[in-house]
C-alpha cells in the first residue's frame, strides 16, 4: 500500500542526494517540515533558488562572488598584497584561511585538484587561468595550500614545477604536529614530517 | 572583510536551522550544492515547494495525504478493518507500523503529545477528534503506539481513560526486550517491563 504521498517523498529523495544525508535523515528532515511552519520549507526554497541565480565566479580568483561583479572582494580590495598568492583548491578552503586573519595577499581557487583516476587534468580546473595570472610579473609568491591529501600532494608538485620556471617563490603550508596534538597519538606520517621539516627555536 | 556573498550565507542559514545540521554541516551542503549541477538544488527547491502545496491531512485520521484528496489510502481503503484504530503520534510512525505488514486496521495520527511542561494539551493535539471517531459504535479495539516515553506513556494512559469508558478495549503495544537485543545491555526499566509483563510459551 502506498502510504507516502508522491510530493512527500519527492522531498525525501531530494535530500537523500545530499552528502552525508542517508534516506533516514533525509525523512527526518522532510517530516519536521511537514510539521514546521511552511515558511521553513519556503525560505528555503528559496535560499535554494537565489543561490543558483545571484552567485557567480571571481573572474580573477575563481571565488564565488555575487553575479555581476566582475571580482570578489578581495581581489577588488586594494589593501591586500597582489604580489602573493594563495592557491586553494575549494571557496571554502579561502574561508578558513580568512578566518585565521594571517594572510593579507590574494588567492586563487583551482575548483578541484588534480585525479588522474577520476580523469581531472589541468585543463578540468583553474590550473591555466593562475599561469596566465603568474605572467603580469608582479608576482613574486606562490603560497600552495591544498589538501595535505594524495591528490592535494601531486597537484602541489604539479604546480611547483610549473611555477617554479617562471622564476616566482613557491612555498607550501607547513607539515607538523597539530596545535593541542599529541605526539602519542600522532599518525605515522605526521611525525615523519614533523621530524624531518623541525623548526629552530628563536 | 565579508568573504562569503549574502545568496551563500542564506543558504547556510536556511540550512542551519534544520533539526541535527548545524553551521558546518549547512557550509558543507551549500558548498556542494555550488559545485554540484543547478538542477540539484533547483530541483530540491521545487520539492520544498511542491511538498508545502501539494499535500494535506487526512480529515479521518490526520496523516499526510495529497491536496484534494480528503481522506488518505489507508481511510479510503475498503480492505482495511475499520474496527481496529492504531493512535500514534506522528505520520513517521504510519510508515513504520505499514513496514511490518502486521497491522490491517486503521490509523489516527494524533499530530503530537500531551506534554504539561510544553503547554501541549488535549486541544492541542488531535485528541478530540479521535473520540469523536470512536462514537460510530463501529470501533471494537483501540491500539495505543504513542511512544515508550515519559510524555508517550501520560498520552496513553489519558486516552485509555476517555477510551475505555465508552466500551472499547483499549491495548498498547507490547514492551520487553527488543529482538536481537542482550539481556546483559538491557537499561533496568525495560528488564522490569519485560520480566512484569513475561508471554507464556506455547
Amino acid at each position: 500500500m502506498r502510504t507516502i504521498p508522491a510530493p512527500v517523498q519527492n522531498l525525501i529523495d531530494a535530500f537523500a542526494r545530499l552528502p552525508g544525508i542517508g534516506p533516514k535523515t533525509a525523512s527526518r528532515l522532510t517530516f519536521f517540515l511537514l510539521k514546521a511552519p511552511a515558511e521553513t520549507s519556503l525560505d528555503l526554497a528559496q535560499a535554494l533558488e537565489a543561490m543558483q541565480t545571484e552567485t557567480s565566479h571571481c573572474s580573477e580568483c575563481f571565488n564565488i562572488t555575487l553575479a555581476g561583479e566582475e571580482k570578489c572582494d578581495i581581489c577588488a580590495s586594494s589593501t591586500r598584497d597582489p604580489e602573493v598568492i594563495c592557491v586553494v583548491e575549494e571557496p571554502l578552503d579561502v574561508l578558513a584561511i580568512e578566518r585565521t586573519g594571517a594572510f593579507q595577499g590574494k588567492y586563487h581557487v583551482l575548483q578541484g585538484v588534480l585525479s588522474p583516476i577520476e580523469g581531472i587534468g589541468p585543463d578540468q580546473i583553474k590550473v591555466f587561468p593562475l599561469l596566465e595570472r603568474l605572467k603580469s610579473g608582479q608576482v613574486r609568491e606562490v603560497i600552495i595550500a591544498t589538501n595535505p591529501s594524495m591528490e592535494g600532494d601531486a597537484t602541489a608538485l604539479y604546480l611547483q614545477q610549473r611555477i617554479s620556471q617562471m622564476g616566482i617563490k613557491v612555498t607550501r603550508l607547513a607539515r607538523g604536529l597539530p596545535v593541542g596534538g599529541d605526539i602519542e597519538y600522532a599518525d605515522q606520517s605526521t611525525l615523519q614530517r614533523a621530524l624531518s621539516y623541525r623548526q629552530e627555536m628563536e
